[in-house]
């Protein structure tokens, strides 16, 4: 007898198939797998090819999105989804074709444009998932996090960790529209989610446009902590809520300029790349979320790696050629793309009809690598031409 | 235009619902839901209540399985269902109901009941997947873990941490059962997984049948580690192969007796817990896979609690009562069952019709407590009577 | 027979003396002593009230030096001392007055006046000492470490990780005097030094006077990390080598600001202060140094404060008062002053005779704190007003 | 002027020297130097050759103290020093001949012979220093740890981590010795030191003798940890306060037996050593003492090694050469010896004049490389026939 209520329909369903590793179809056999369904059992020997692969083969897919669409859908849903209470936000995710529809643009990642009317407001809630924004175009909405108001203006990295209060406002006449980064399929997936919702209305006070937030006056000057006990944040992830394009786009340069010096400084000839990381720990600026910004210069492409984990990549810049798995795109700005687990990747500048023509090209990126390293299940390959691991 | 092969049909499907935080169903929002659709995009407002739960909703359910039927499954296979290369090993899964039929006991824990037959031999590989065995009953198996023969016997739990080469091999007449742990889910749908075959037979020299295997005379001794450098585990997890029922059983007494001497020791009146752990660093035993080991005394009741994550729980001993979520079972040795992410959880040995009928209850766990705390996602909460949190 | 020579002398002297904890003195007890003289024994109970106080009795006494005197010396020997191979270095090191005329400020940390005439070269050199430069005034000499030369001006930090080598020159036609501070006392009283000799002469092209170091052009971005595996530092410590004065003044002038404007920010009212930190660690700066700067405010005035451990301090600009143990004195730009482990610490800023002559005071401060917390010895307590802990 | 009272005399005195690196000597210089000692000042081209050696030149000579004589000085000590309050303790320390009569074995490290008449209470207290006991020979106190009385026999080592409380008495009609060690010279150092007095009498219930104390019921068992909260310890270094000789004396003879195996095991050939683990984290089981035991077996012998750091050595069993630094002795059962700093060290277990007369030699030691790994200034290095480094 099983604790399943009588007359219930099991949901596993086996099918005995000959093959190598396969037992030999009997009348036997099928009486023991039906035997197996009743007490909801399920052997290895009919499913290890799918769950023990060789090496991870992923179920979503690499697949592009461009910026021109889906800022034309999200401005349409502008004008016909309101924002509050209830649906919290207007944004509009990405759904990997191979993740069954889904929100998720890789099985543990979570990409959407965010896109608010002149004057809109989205209202206060937290939540465990992490989250972060990245402002691709435009300007003049302010998000304000436990009551610090920070601007939002192209180029910027706004990391926003799990269960901080968190409301945004349009404080201009223009729509915004701008990318979320979010950890929501792992979280959904492994079931650790809370949610709480917040005010309706944030105060007069949280609705001025300080140039610099609180945050980044407190801990934007590179090797100072302050140390005053409360500037300690009290959740994980980082304690500063922007990083800033100009910053960001002048340590590139530096990179950039240094190999040409002759001492280095680059990934691979050409590659330039920061990490954004916590300045209270210089680790990961959020704890289930990588976050890079790369510059291929112009001319400059680099080798085919492959990594545990998958990623999310926004061209902020400049245009190139992208290879994942055994897709290639011409991409440009704005152009969103997924490169899923262990899929040979690579990016070549635009190269021009001639030499002028030439430009780099900016990618911003993030993945769940941290969760891979903090469960030491990480794993990184040069992969050969054909993309065979070499 | 999208990336996607013209007249490919989107997986992604909506469904304009009326419904708070949910715009007007008006035509011009069906075509922005098409318009979503061929892009391969998702709005979060459809989505928010299943993705971003008040607290987790686990698709887990509550489950108990019959070790009796398991056991009768796995000698039925035993006759049928070949062990060898392609196959691999002769583990039949628990199927969690609420997972769609899938060979996960959670969303994150395999549970398997592994049967080798006489002289049977399951053939050497190696995988990234953290495991360990747990024996209920019999003898007479000898793991073979980078060529180190380690012996197997009731009570005894086994870890196995990822990329280690292992075979089984049975020196007996009589077959034998054991119950298998594996965080292959979690790495399923992280896609992480790498898979190795190693040899079909292993040495003379790996079949013998040590009473106590390398590891135990390198790491088995309290508090002591060898200075060898090759002793030193290459790879993450416990260098301490077997963790012995008659240390675990004195451990679980000695806490009990402390108790009574009036010096606290247990976790909570009459319930005594141990952790394995690895000796080399204090932590889990596995990088994945949390385990530990609890007796609850007779007539003793452990406090309802939730915790982010889920578990599965053994029966190894004795009798008693668990209530699991909505559902309360009695349970005798053998049985297995799963507590899924946030649900209450509590057990009561068994009470007995006179006091000499009463009964301790013995449970071997293991859960994904390591994912959580590792990526920061771990909350405990006291259930209150009704199972609300207190 | 004792394994020393016949006829040595020990240096071991024991006195009997009456009193609490004591034997009586008796022929036989002058006996036993001169048997432990012979085999070289300590009693504990002819130490214990020295070698285990009831909290630390520091040997090193509180002491000012005034920056003008140190200034005149310093000017004095860079007339009669050359810098060059051998000597090394033209630093001149405080000698704690409680330290038996050690150049010891504390029983952990050193701390000189470096003084280089126009055109000098000090010879390179490296050394497991860890080590920082402060420059109190004057500008015009650069720090070549690993061949990246640094700039070094008013207000500026730079530290220098052990073991990396690291020479200076001074490309201007003015002597220019600075700050050292190293742990050759911790390392003395440990036995953990290495040194090795350099080059005599770096090459040209580390004689260039660039506005920023490479270091800074890498590491100098807040919550910024190069990806590049080389640009990741091969020693304990940070891989930033200046920290400008520009950022430090901005970063305590908007701590006091976000004071004013009423969400804290500050230590306590009117006392902002950073800590140095490794920005690919967060930690500090140096493994066994902690290095701090801290302003406090007009008519501000810090808590007095005890601490395990000892700190040197030098007033960077403004004048005020210190009480350090029993000590008080008047300081103002340039006075160097050291704090023994336990004694009680404040300082109140210069009150001026009316309203308009109130000075901030602005201290840089380092101590050896990060060595109490790795071995766990640290402790912190307020200190009443008549210096007793509260 | 300076800070110093009018007619003080200055600690610091400074002899101008010629030689390399070294000012010319003249009428300015001694002026110079004058002004240095008014200011408290010592310039570093006088000093760097003792402050910055090329190597660590350790003060501490490798030196070699024989137990009979101990044992006999401390008996002799036993009739003449009562134990309580003021003294606390019968215990006589190892004076380095180069550490100036002090009652420290090592620049870092307390070694002492300490001894309890029968039927003698040492009275109850507690201190930052971090302990230890060794038990060489002998049995029949009980050290009261916390309220937990632990038993004391030959070959037992028992941690003593800093801040807890703890008391001794003797159960028994016979005195008995054994080793301690603290870190009180490098609390003395860096100042770090507290003590608190506690009850003269321990309660009735505290003199009990049990054969095992509760905290080897709760820490004891290999890689199982107790859940109970309060088990958990909560101060800094090992939980469990017994290490026993039996399990010591295995976990050698098992690396031996797998050494001739053919399976390594073992640190060189015939070289078994394990060091003592806190089981709740797998590091050092004091926060500054690195303990270990290593047995050398008949006909073997280590390879020279130097490290930075300082140890005691006790023979506990068997006979053997051993080397340190210049050094070499005969030793046997009882004898302790130090090795200073980067002082080439080796040993050879006794040949005999006949195979059969050949025997292993047992030795423990403890150390102070936490405290150099924490501050990451441990190194190790091969020393050539010579005593070079290779």
């Amino acid at each position: 007898m099983t604790s399943s209520a009588p007359g219930s329909r099991s949901p596993v369903r086996l099918q005995a198939v000959p093959g190598a590793g396969q037992p030999d179809v009997t009348p036997a056999l099928e009486d023991l797998y039906r035997g197996f369904e009743k007490e909801l059992l399920v052997p290895l020997w009919t499913q290890i090819g799918d769950l023990m692969p060789l090496h991870p083969q992923s179920r979503a897919l690499p697949h592009l999105w461009r910026w021109e669409n889906l800022r034309a859908l999200a401005a349409q849903a502008g004008e016909l989804v309101p924002v509050g209470r209830g649906g919290e936000r207007r944004a509009i995710a990405l759904a990997n074709p191979g993740l069954e529809g889904r929100a998720f643009a890789t099985p543990t990642l979570w990409a959407a444009i965010q896109y608010l009317m002149p004057g809109e407001n989205a209202p206060e809630h937290r939540h465990t998932q992490h989250a972060f924004r990245f402002v691709l175009e435009g300007e003049g909405v302010w998000t304000v996090v436990g009551g610090d108001p920070v601007a939002m203006r192209r180029g910027d990295f706004l990391p926003q960790a799990g269960w901080n209060w968190h409301a945004h406002h349009n404080a201009t006449s223009e729509p915004m529209a701008w990318i979320d980064g979010l950890d929501i399929p792992l979280q959904y997936l492994t079931e650790a989610q809370f949610f709480e919702f917040g005010r309706d209305e944030i105060s007069g006070a949280e609705r001025t446009t300080p140039e610099r937030s609180r945050s980044e006056r407190l801990w934007g000057y590179p090797g100072l902590s302050p140390l005053a006990p409360q500037a300690r944040p009290a959740t994980p992830g980082s304690p500063l809520l922007a990083y800033r394009w100009e910053q960001t786009d002048r340590a590139l340069a530096d990179q950039l300029a240094i190999e040409k010096e002759g001492f280095g400084g680059t990934v691979e000839p050409g590659h330039a790349a920061v990490r954004y990381t916590d300045p209270a720990t210089g680790g990961d600026v959020l704890p289930t979320i990588r976050v890079e910004f790369h510059r291929i210069a112009r001319g400059a492409e680099t080798a085919p790696v492959r990594e545990t984990g998958s990623s999310v990549y926004c061209v902020f810049d400049g245009s190139g050629t992208v290879t994942a798995g055994e897709q290639t795109w011409s991409v440009t700005r704005g152009d969103l793309f997924v490169v899923p687990s262990w899929q040979p990747f690579s990016v070549r500048s635009e190269a021009g009809a001639t030499d002028s023509d030439a430009r780099a090209i900016d990618l911003f990126r993030f993945s769940d690598s941290p969760v891979f390293e903090a469960l030491r299940l990480n794993r990184t390959a040069l992969a050969g031409p054909e993309g065979n691991v070499t």
